[in-house]
């Protein structure tokens, strides 16, 4: 006897094989370091796709594939007509990334329609387990597209023609996956959209906690650095008079770290993106660009980060002697979650005897998207050392079995709602 | 009447027609501040090739091209059998670059030309005007290609396989633009090359002088650093426990300057290469990648230079958390050149009257792999504030012409010499 089913007959999550499901599916575009390597719509990808359809179809689900690629696995409700309630997250990962971030959210749920269909239980409404198209940005920007166009927050058109660093579009890397899907993307009713997530942060191993249950989004944007110097070469140019834009930039990077140290665990901020002109070893830099995402609990919070970067950045132009220009974007304000969604999570863990806290996000999800068409609910589990995007990132069985059991619950009280 | 013939019927440089010529090869490939932007095997490449050997037709001249791509552009002389004079340089430009830096050298040949042509001069030893394939190194790795495959530096087929960031091959590039030569390159005598060169320092400038004769280059290498550190979540990791890879490249490039600045001018240096990964904005930077040239007028001077970086990247990596590797390639010794071309260089400037000095030269040329198999002569003239690789590139026309003069004056004795 497996545990599928517990002594009293109620549905339970199978924690072996949601396990070994992570696992398997980690494996593809699978790193030496124990990462994953699949950015949106790359081979890999597609292969990850093609697994969570063949796993859905095997659970009894029925598939469609919108616009945007996103995948929809269908278990039908007793009233068709009702919303249904959706479950899911995302199966693409950073370059590289690892094997939970999103993973863990699409799969749990696929956990949760096996319980329900092992224990024979119907729901009221239908549950769909959501594979989101690019939740991570990494290949095409922006990220949460999937969703966001799904929302009605952004173009679809628009976001098919965005392109990848070797000029793919997305429009031409979903015909080439097989996953330019036929339905339209969004404009359709959701009850409540569930998304099971490891934290990404230290707070639930700090405080011994188990499950999150996330209360707010924080207050974020992208900042934008151009460094203007004057190319010249770099064997014989006085040093002294140069007005190296990668010197600037370096500086940048640096005084940007400090800035976002200070501001912890409230706030941060780290230059991670350089690009350099010419970028040959005899020339002199004469342009630089850095981006940065800004984070932070606070609007001030975020505010004083974007001040100070715009400080250190005139001082550093002074300094050096270079042009550089500051400018910011994607800004994205607190959201408060569902209330009722925090309240059925808390309940729900305690029922199971999880400890459980509450908390923000700190970064973005799907559930932020969908937050503007339905009531959201975002569940934390640790992951260690809040290590993710990256290959180290790690979540422990017993607590992706725990997170699967509360999102169980919360679907089975959510999807009987009349 | 023009300036082509002096009154006493000597052949003389058309300095108008050099000025002329030089503009109008600058405007291909010209960019909005008064550069060239003419990469290697590019389509400017191929026009300014194409104008060159217009030109060279147009002065009666024979041309020929090797399997790099190297043109020469042959004035007989009375005895067909002894190894030609070869003047030359490069008409490829950094990205951006300038309108003098090689153009001149080439374009001053070709003034030399036909200014043997109006006064119906001929030579003993044939006169060669060489424009070499990808001197800059901007495009395809490594620069001075054409003159090292001719010398027998290095492997034809290995030059012809390398590739530029979009993976293009130089053997697929030289067929695009018909400049796949059928003729083998180099395994032939050349009796002397002379290669005349703006300064691309401040010295003559400094000094007053209108021409450099080039004593001897300097000792060079180049380096590479490896920055490794580890992935992660720029929104969600504690800052003060990141291993952020980026920071540690901003600390070198700083480190560097540094350590370049407290050289010069004996010597410099100066990070001017960077890569990151994954370069997105959500990740915290695992892998950075620098690469810089050191040069030095002596061989301690170099390893002093190398020695420091080491030091302090071995400090950056202690402080930082980070595992730091750095190592050196493409060592340039000092060359001395002929004593001989010298002593010719400085008696021609002071019979044209021309304030001359003599100086080592910190950069390479291409007659820095002719010296392998052939003497040769470096001669310099002033750019202004001794910017190169630069848009702001600048050449007094009267310099220019005075540079030609004397290379007027040294070709005809070279290509007279039995």
């Amino acid at each position: 006897m497996n545990d599928m089913h517990d002594m009293t007959g109620l549905p339970e999550i199978d924690g072996a094989r949601l396990w070994s499901d992570l696992m398997t599916m980690g494996a593809i575009g699978g790193t030496a370091r124990g990462g994953s390597f699949r950015p949106a719509l790359s081979g890999a990808d597609a292969e990850a796709r093609n697994l969570f359809a063949h796993w859905a179809r095997e659970a009894g689900l029925a598939l469609s594939v919108d616009r945007v690629g996103n995948m929809f696995a269908r278990r039908e409700g007793r009233d068709p007509s009702l919303p249904p309630l959706m479950i899911g997250s995302h199966l693409d990962t950073q370059m590289p990334g690892g094997k939970f971030d999103g993973v863990l959210g699409v799969l749990a749920g696929l956990a949760v329609v096996r319980a329900l269909n092992a224990a024979g239980l119907e729901t009221q409404r239908a549950i769909e387990i959501v594979n989101w198209t690019n939740e991570e940005g990494a290949r095409f920007q922006p990220g949460l597209m999937g969703s966001a166009v799904f929302a009605g927050l952004l173009p679809l058109d628009e976001v098919l023609a965005r392109t990848d660093r070797k000029g793919l579009s997305v429009r031409d890397e979903l015909a080439a996956t097989g996953y330019a899907g036929p339905v339209p993307a969004g404009g359709r009713e959701v009850h409540k959209y569930l998304e099971l997530h490891i934290e990404q942060g230290p707070e639930l191993e700090k405080n011994g906690a188990v499950i999150g249950a996330v209360t707010n989004s924080s207050w974020g944007c992208s900042g934008f650095i151009e460094i203007r110097g004057e190319n010249g070469h770099s064997q014989t140019a006085a040093m002294s008079r140069r007005r190296n834009a990668l010197v600037g930039a370096a500086k940048l990077i640096l005084a940007i770290e400090e800035i976002g140290a200070a501001q912890e665990p409230a706030g941060m901020v780290s230059a991670t993106v350089v690009e350099n002109w010419p970028n040959n070893r005899v020339n002199i830099p004469h342009l630089a660009k850095l981006s940065y995402v800004v984070v932070h609990e606070t609007a001030e919070g975020r505010q004083a980060i974007i001040d100070r970067i715009e400080e250190a950045a005139r001082r550093i132009a002074e300094d050096s002697h270079l042009d550089i220009e500051t400018t910011t974007a994607h800004f994205r304000d607190r959201l408060d979650f569902s209330p009722d969604l925090l309240d059925l999570t808390v309940k729900t863990a305690e029922g199971r005897g999880l400890s459980v806290m509450t908390l923000p996000t700190l970064t973005a999800h799907d559930a932020l998207s969908i937050h503007f068409v339905a009531p959201v609910a975002i569940v934390f589990v640790p992951c260690r050392d809040g290590i993710s995007h990256s290959e180290l990132e790690w979540c422990e069985p017993e607590h992706a079995t725990a997170g699967a059991r509360v999102l169980l619950d919360m679907a089975l009280a959510a999807a009987n709602e009349g």
